[in-house]
């Protein structure tokens, strides 16, 4: 109920409000796995690049401008994003949800944010009938080694 | 088992490859309730403006071209976006990420997407302290007659 009032509260707010990050990260309504959901964009191209999940330790160790790190829900371990290819994005700007279940990474991505060599995750194209629209930077044979 | 090769085929597809819809659909690796998330872009400025999520008939049902709609978690049922508020969203085009449990829909939004008023929902900036940006297009207060 509490978390469900500070959203309520912001949402009358208006510009260039300011209150502490620690408010806002315990305002979080994290799931029963203790999860939420990060969409991570591509800074300057805007390109939605995937789609992750993060707990509550690993967002209060979250720095602007250094390597950003998720939870991998495969491995139940934390996963910093580029760890085994290189392929690491830099953190640019966070942002939470009006009603603090979901977070937008934008980010400086190097090289494929996609295990499989594309630069975005979101290469199925579902048209009439699908079509994979790959972008691919590198094949997933070489990426990693 | 099956769900898997799927993705794991399609990563070594190369350009241009085609398959049906129903294919991929099948394949979605749905959550134990049923539902994936969809990431909803604006299809022109590619800003993020929510994130929803939605179910296997919903999406048998989604139509390029046509109104969004999504599976509302809190009042368990089908939700046309824009059903009160007016404030609907066109679809341009549809994506699903390279494993399968993940959509990105790209549409045209009409006024905000944001029950807050705003275009995007992800309003709410961490900084070294968190800062409210709104970009309010019309007060909440008006949204819902």
């Amino acid at each position: 109920m509490i978390k469900q009032r500070f959203f309520k509260l912001i949402e009358f707010y208006i510009f260039d409000d300011k209150y502490s990050n620690k408010i806002v990260i315990e305002s979080i309504k994290w799931n029963k796995e203790g999860l939420i959901p990060v969409i991570t964009q591509q800074y300057d191209s805007g390109e939605v690049l995937m789609l992750a999940w993060i707990n509550k330790n690993i967002l209060l160790d979250t720095k602007l401008g250094y390597y950003v790190s998720y939870w991998s829900r495969s491995r139940c371990k934390k996963w910093q994003k580029g760890e085994k290819s290189g392929k690491i994005q830099l953190l640019k700007e966070i942002y939470l949800d009006c009603d603090g279940d979901t977070l937008l990474f934008k980010v400086n991505q190097y090289g494929p944010s996609c295990h499989s060599g594309c630069l975005s995750c979101f290469y199925n194209k579902l048209l009439t009938n699908a079509k994979i629209v790959k972008n691919s930077i590198i094949s997933p044979k070489f990426l990693y080694n």
